[in-house]
C-alpha cells in the first residue's frame, strides 16, 4: 500500500527531480531511531546538486534523495534508545560520523573524514516520509518550536559553530559580509551571544532590510565600493563602530573583494572566520595577516553541542528562524519548489517543504 | 674624552652607515637601566633599510642608529631597579610599547600601537657603546650563556612567540617552510617543545644541512616542485611524516607557492603560521582553509614571556644558537659586516658585531 | 577656602569615622586624571574595616580614607591623558597595579604583588572630594548611565571576572550560592552571558525575593538542609536543573556547607568559582573532586577588561544595579551610613553614599 | 584442550587469587581485536580489591578477572579492523567508554557514564591469556619498546592526562607531591613537556632516590614536617625554586598535609592538581585558594590520546619507564606476586607479571 510506503525527493541526475516509492527503512542498530520527516528546509547545495550536479570533490554520480535541513516525529525507536520516545518532535542533525575516528573523539566529527552526510553524495538525504537517525544526533524540539523552526536548526546550527570558533562573547563587535541565510544566522547568534555591535555588509538593500531582525546594530550597503576600494569600505566600517576595528569579522560571501574587505577591518590581534564557500582561490593580503598577528579561521558544519544550543537560541527566543521563511511548498511540489528558488533567487530567503502526509 | 662618550653605527641614508659619537644616555626614569653592549646581531632588516630605506609602513627620513638583536652588561641602574644590578649579563628585549595600552595589559604588547622598537625607524637602534632600557625588558644570562648567545635570543624569541601561537606541543607533526635564521629557530624551538617531527623544506642543500642542528628531523629540498605543483609537493611531505599532514606549518620564506603548499600540507582542523613576509598579496587557498576547517595565524614579533623563555631554551642546552653564527665582525667595521652580509647572502646565516671596545 | 578643600571621610580607628578636610591632590604624572567624586557605594570590607579594623593581612594601622566603589566626574587631566576629557562621566577602577609586573603583563594585573587598591590599609580610598587616578583605569559612563550605577560597577565587575574565570557561555546551567550584592551581580552577570538555569540557593527568603531580578530562572531557600545534608541538597538542586549537575557553581557564600554542597552539585567536568571569603579552612570532599575531574577555581577582585564589560552590562541594559541598591546617605552622614548598615544588614543590599556637594 | 583455553587470574572474593580456565573470547563486533596478553602491570588498586573488596563505589560483588595494565600481541582481527593487524604489538587501553555519551564526543571519554573499564566491579580485567578490544583502544608499540614498557603505559598516561590538564609547558616550574609510581611518571612526564624544574617530595629516601631517574631536578624529605607545619615546608620548597612558588603543583600522595602545603607552594595564578586519593574529605585552606585565584583541578585517569602520547614517550626515551620495573611474576605465580606486593610495599615500585605460556 502507497500509505506505508516511503516516499522520497529523488534527484535522478541534473536538472530531474521526482518523487519515487521506495521501502520504509527498517532499524536494524539498536540506538537508531525512525522519524516522521514533518518539514525541510532547501539549502543552496541542494540546488547546486540540482543545477550543475557537484560541489567540489562531491560529484552527483548516481540517484541521490535531496534534503538536510530537516525536522521530524519520532515514530519507533531502537532497544537501546534512552534519548527519545515514540511522539517527540525533533530537529535531525544530517551527518554522521564514524565513531571511530580520532576527530569524532576529539569533539570535531565535523571533520570526521568517513562522515555520512546527508544529501551530499552517495548519501541519501532527509527529503523522505520516513528516515533513520541514530539517537544522539536528534535534539527535541520543547514546545513552542515548531516543526519549520526545527528544520532551521540545520543552518543556525553554521551560526553556532562558527561564533564558537571566532570566540564571540559579551562585548564583542563584529562584522558580517553577506546577509544571506548564514549570514543572517552568523550575525543574529553574535548577537545573541553578547556583540555589542553586527554590522552586516551587503550590496542589496533588501537583504539589509531583513537583517534588523537577525540581530544587525548597523547595515551597510558596500555596492559602490570597486573591488579595489576594499581599504576605503573598512574605512567606512571602521566609523560605524566609532573608530574601532573589529574584533572578529564573519565571511558569509565568498567574495573576493569582501574577503580582502574583511583582513582590513579586522583589529590588529583579531579573528576572520571564512565561511562563505568562493573560488578556490583568493588574491589574499597575507602581509596584513602576520603584520597585524590575526587569525583567519575555516568553519565548516557544526560538531557536538551545536545543534543543541541552536535549538536553545531558536527555544529562548534570541533567534527568531521563522523571519527567515519567506516560502512554502508541499511535499509533492518539490520539484517545483527547486525551480522557484532559482528563479527567485533575489526574493527567496529561505524555503519550506512540508513533510508528506 | 672618546672613551666616555658613545659611539654608535648609523645608518644616514640608503647605503651609507658610519660610525658617530653621541653623549653617552642618562637615566631619568628610575625603572631605567644602561648598558654596555657587548654583541649584536644583524638581521635582515638591518640589511632592508641600509638597501632600501624602509619596510613597508617604516620609511627611514633621518639617520637612525641600527641593530636590535643585542646583548650586554649592566653598567648603571635607576633608583627603583629591583631586577637587575651592576655587573649582570643581559640579553636586552628590543621593543617598549606603552605601558597604559590595552595591547600591553593583555600580554601581547607586541600589538601595542605605541611600540618604541629599536632600529625601527624614526627609533635608534642597540648598536652603541651605551644603551638605556627599562629593567623589564632585559633578562639575565646565565653563567655559561655567551653575550653572542644573548644577541641570538631575539630572534629565538620569535621562534618561541610562533609556537606557542601555534600550540606546538609534545608529539606535534611541525612542517617548516624555509632554513633562514627564522625558520631554523622556529623548527629547533618546535623540537625543544617536543614535537616529533620537524620537516624542513627550502631550495638550498646547504641550508637544509645547517637545519639538521636544529632539531630537522627531515629535510626536504623543494626546487623541482614548480609553483603549479604544490599539491604534488604536499604529497611528497605527507610521505615523509608517515601518511600523516602537519599538525602545525611555520610558514617562513614568505615565498607564494610555500604558503600555498604550505594550506595543503596542514591537516584537516591544523595550524598554519605566517612569520616570513613576502609580498603584500598571495594567490591563496581560501576554499581548502574552509572546507578543513583549518586556521592560519599572523606572527609579529614576540609578546610577554617569550624573551625569558628563550634564554631558558638557550640556557638548557635545548637549542644550540651558535651554529648559527656563521661571521664576525668589530665594532668599527660594522658596515663592512652589511656589505658583506649583502654579497655573500648565500653562505651567511648569522653576522655578530661586537660591541665597542 | 573650605570649598577648595578636599572633604574625605577617614577611619581614624575602629569604630571612628570622621570627616576631614584635606589638601586638593595636584596630578604630577601626565597620565593622570583629576575626579570629582559623586556616588560611592558602601562594600563589605569597608564594614570589616570598621569593626575589625583588619582583613586577612591587611591591617588598619594609621587612619585611613574609606571607599573604593566610585563614580564621578572628571575636572582636570594630565598633559600626557587622550582617553577622557574634563566633563566626562566616569566609573573608577580602584586598584591600581604596578605597571613592571609580571602579573600586569599577563592581563592579570588583580594578582599583582605591588596592587595599590583604594580603602585597602595602607593605601586611601575614594570617599573624597577631589580623587586621582590614572586614565586608563577610568571607563566613560555612556549617556542614561547615572552615577549611582557608576559606583555599582566595581561590585558588576567582581561578577564579570567570575564569570570569564568559568566560562559561562550561551546555554551554561549555573548554580550560585549567596544572594547578597556579588551572588547577585555574579547570578545576572551569568544570565547576560547566555546562561539558561541560574539557580539562586540562600537561607532567606527576601534575598531570593530580589534575584528574580538579577536573572534568578530558579530560587532555593537551603534553610532546611542541615550542614550534613548536602548531597541532599545537591539532589534537589539537580531536580530544578531537570535531572542535570550545574555545569558551573558560583560560590559567593563562603560557608562550609555551600562549599561542600557546591561541589556536589557540580557536573563531572565541571566548574566552581570560590568567591565568598569564610574561615579560613574548609572541611572540603576532595576525594570527588579528583573523581569527577572538577575543577575549582578561586577568584579574585576583576582584571583588565571586567570594568569595560561591567559598564556595557549597565549601559545595554543587561543588568539593572539600580535593583540593588536600597540605601542613600549624604556625603557627611557617611559614619551614619556605615552604622546603619551594620545595624540593618539584613535588609540592606547596596547603601550609596552621595559625593560631596 | 588446555592451551587453546583461556587461562584467567580471578579474584574470587577479598583474599583469594586463583588460575581459572574459561572459553577463549570470540570477536562479534567487527572493530575488535583478539590480543594474546604478554605483560601486565599490578597496580595499587588491584590490591585494594585483593584486601578489602572495593574502592569507593566499586564493591567487588562476584569473581572478578583481575588487571588492567596489559600489552600484548594481535592474533585476530574483526572485519572492520584497519588500524592493528595479527602480528602487531600493542598497548591495550582498558576502557571502553560509551560512544554515545557526550563526554566521549566530548574528547573526554574518562568522564563517561558509561565506562567499562578492566578490573573495575563487575568489568574483567585483562590478567588473561586472550583479550578482546576494540581496535581503536590499542595503540602499537614501535620496535624497541617490550611488552614490559607496553605495559606500563598504563600508568604513564595518568601522568600525561594530568601534564595535560595542569598545561605543563617549556620552562614550567613544577613540584610532585609523592614518589610512587603514579608521582614519578607524572614528574617525569612534566620533565618530558620543558619543565625547567621538577621538585620531588615524599618522606621516603628510596623513593627520593629513584626520583633522580625520573626528571628530578630537586628532590626534598618532607618527613621532619609535622602536619601543622605546612607553611614551613611551602617555604623550603620556595628556596629550592630560587625563590618562587610552583606554577604548577601534582598531588599525589593524597595526604592532608600534602594537599595543604601543595596550595600553599602554588604561586598566585596557579594550579594544583589531584591525582592521589586519600580521605574522602580533607581540611582545606580555601580562603588561600581564593586569593590567589588559583585552579584546583581534579584528574581521573586519561582520555583521547593520552595513550598515545605516552607510547610515544617511551620510544622517544623521554620516559624510562624501565626503571620503575622492581620485581617480575610469572603468570600462574599471579596470587604470589600479589601477595609480595602487600608484604613489600616499601621497597616494590611496579611489579609486571608476564602473559601465560
Amino acid at each position: 500500500m502507497l500509505q506505508t510506503g516511503n516516499s522520497v525527493i529523488v534527484l535522478r541526475k541534473v536538472g530531474d527531480i521526482v518523487v519515487e516509492q521506495r521501502p520504509v527503512p527498517i532499524i536494524e542498530d539498536p540506538h537508531y531511531v525512525k522519524i516522521a520527516i514533518k518539514a525541510t528546509g532547501i539549502c543552496g547545495s541542494d540546488i547546486h546538486y540540482y543545477r550543475s550536479g557537484g560541489i567540489g570533490k562531491y560529484i552527483l554520480k548516481a540517484p541521490m534523495v535531496l534534503g538536510h535541513e530537516s525536522s521530524g516525529q519520532v515514530v519507533e525507536v531502537g532497544s537501546a534508545v534512552t534519548r527519545v520516545k515514540v511522539g517527540d518532535r525533533v530537529a535531525i542533525e544530517p551527518g554522521v560520523p564514524s565513531r571511530y575516528s580520532d576527530e569524532t573523539k576529539e569533539g570535531r566529527y565535523n571533520l570526521c573524514p568517513h562522515m555520512a552526510f546527508a544529501a551530499t553524495p552517495p548519501i541519501d538525504g532527509t527529503l523522505v516520509k520516513y528516515y533513520l537517525s541514530p539517537e544522539d544526533f536528534l535534539v527535541k524540539l520543547p514546545e513552542g518550536v515548531s516543526y519549520e523552526e526545527g528544520a532551521c536548526v540545520e543552518p543556525l546550527s553554521v551560526g553556532v559553530h562558527s561564533n564558537k570558533l571566532a570566540g564571540v562573547r559579551f562585548g564583542s563587535r563584529v562584522v558580517v559580509f553577506g546577509a544571506g541565510p548564514v549570514g543572517l544566522l552568523t550575525g543574529a547568534v553574535a548577537r545573541a551571544f553578547g556583540a555589542s555591535d553586527v554590522v552586516f555588509i551587503d550590496v542589496f538593500d533588501n537583504k539589509l532590510d531583513r537583517a534588523k531582525e537577525f540581530g544587525a546594530t548597523h547595515t551597510f550597503n558596500s555596492s559602490k565600493f570597486p573591488a579595489d576600494k576594499t581599504q576605503e569600505l573598512a574605512d567606512e566600517v571602521e566609523k560605524l563602530l566609532s573608530g574601532h576595528h573589529a574584533d572578529i569579522v564573519f565571511e558569509c560571501s565568498g567574495a573576493d573583494a569582501c574577503i580582502d574587505a574583511g583582513v582590513k577591518i579586522t583589529k590588529v590581534g583579531g579573528t576572520m572566520v571564512q565561511i562563505g564557500m568562493g573560488k578556490n582561490y583568493t588574491n589574499f593580503p597575507i602581509a596584513e595577516v602576520s603584520g597585524k598577528e590575526m587569525k583567519l579561521i575555516g568553519c565548516f558544519r557544526y560538531s557536538f553541542g551545536d545543534y543543541r544550543d541552536a535549538v536553545k537560541l531558536v527555544a529562548s527566543g534570541k533567534v527568531n528562524v521563522k523571519a527567515m521563511i519567506t516560502h512554502r511548498f508541499k511535499f509533492e511540489d518539490a520539484a517545483k519548489a527547486y525551480d522557484f528558488n532559482i528563479a527567485h533567487g533575489g526574493e527567496v530567503v529561505k524555503t519550506i517543504i512540508a513533510g508528506p502526509e
